[in-house]
């Protein structure tokens, strides 16, 4: 018997507004089409779904750029507001030009204009940043869904990153709340016994990159995926921040 | 009707020796556990499957390190033999330290020792290359299926890297054949009709980390998957270095 992994969009969810319940939206959706949640499965919720439910919707029109905020949009091409809200969401710059702004994040992400987004959000205006506390988030939601359904699934909270030296972007877990977001094979035996020394698996990020195969698909109508069949490393106290390699280890700058 | 995607492990295939022909070992293996394969399925192939198959094995006691190799190994705390191995596939050298050796590859991708890689490989002191050339693996692979099952798949050639900035390891393609490795939504609208102006989803980079969920699960028992249900951008020219970012382009560095 073949043990398959299933990649389920979510299909015929509403547009998410501020307040919604996205535990109770995904449940019924789940059950509705006839996939209803089970134990053990992964749920990947991409951020702007997570950002509109909690309200963390700016409109550009009410932001005041800064004097910086100006000339750094002068320098990117880019809407002063916008670069203002940037750099609200980010720690550091880590580099500008080219069209670019690319910074660290206050959580400690490194990902184009601090994660902000303006695809998927209503409003010619408005952006979505990326959740106050994403691990909160998926803790938030993975909560509910127990509460509503009595499984136990695990919860990422996706985005889509660009990516140092390989072109295109791919999904990355930006939350993770029940699973460990890396998987360490070190010291487990290959084919041949030799002991592997350096396999450390980020799958969560390739749980969320599996996950925006159906969500990007179907152009974003489907918000969230269900990933069924993946036997995932258990853990309650993981963070995504885990997927963050600290400066001082970097290997590649 | 809800459009699932199948990742589904291609298990009991023998252990992978100089001259087999992949592409029947796959397509029989597929066939015995009752997933024969299909049109449009996209077949994603562990490299170091490849090279054993492509007899890319190199046995570190017939190779004599060149001196500067015996000290970059010295810097790097690694086999010498192994160094020169990594130098040899190599077109430049992008960092080293911290035990680690970040190269360029000949094909010009960017990760640790050239892609070398010790583990599901025969013999203490045997290493697999990357294929020669991986689009060209992966165009055999595909040409060889359709010959012997009737069906049009893609093919993906995979390898494990490690990424600048983020934490363990994924799965990307360092071989494509059939598909276009990224889509390019750039003009698509999003929920809300607003116009997309910077999506380009490297979905062969994507596809390869889906299939790492069953291989890895499997502690590389299984070699190979096969994703069903996503529709690809086909391509007949696409190539697996347009996921490389030109230098000139580089946005994080």
């Amino acid at each position: 018997m073949v043990e398959k992994i299933q990649i389920i969009p979510v299909q015929g969810m509403p547009l998410i507004k501020e307040g919604d319940n996205l535990a109770k939206l995904i449940n019924n959706a789940a059950e509705k089409q006839g996939t209803p949640i089970q134990d053990n499965d992964i749920v990947v919720v991409t951020h702007v779904a997570v950002s509109k439910a909690e309200g963390a919707i700016v409109n550009l029109d009410t932001v005041k750029p800064s004097r910086f905020a100006e000339k750094i949009a002068k320098q990117t091409d880019k809407d002063p507001a916008l670069v203002e809200v940037v750099l609200n969401e980010a720690k550091s710059i880590v580099r500008m030009g080219n069209n670019s702004l690319i910074t660290e994040t206050k959580h400690g992400f490194f990902c184009a204009n601090s994660g902000v987004d303006r695809s998927n959000v209503p409003g010619e205006r408005n952006v979505a940043l990326l959740p106050e506390n994403p691990d909160k988030s998926a803790a938030g939601i993975r909560q509910q869904i127990k509460k509503l359904s009595g499984k136990d699934v695990a919860v990422i909270v996706s985005d889509t990153h660009g990516r140092p030296l390989r072109d295109g972007e791919i999904n990355v877990a930006v939350g993770v709340s029940g699973l460990n977001p890396i998987r360490d094979r070190r010291g487990e035996k290959d084919l041949y016994g030799y002991i592997l020394r350096i396999k450390r698996t980020a799958i969560a990020d390739e749980l969320a990159s599996a996950a925006e195969l159906v969500i990007g698909q179907a152009n974003e109508a489907v918000p969230v995926a269900i990933i069924r069949g993946y036997s995932y490393p258990k853990s309650e106290t993981a963070r995504a921040t885990d997927l963050i390699r600290p400066k001082e280890k970097e290997l590649f700058l």
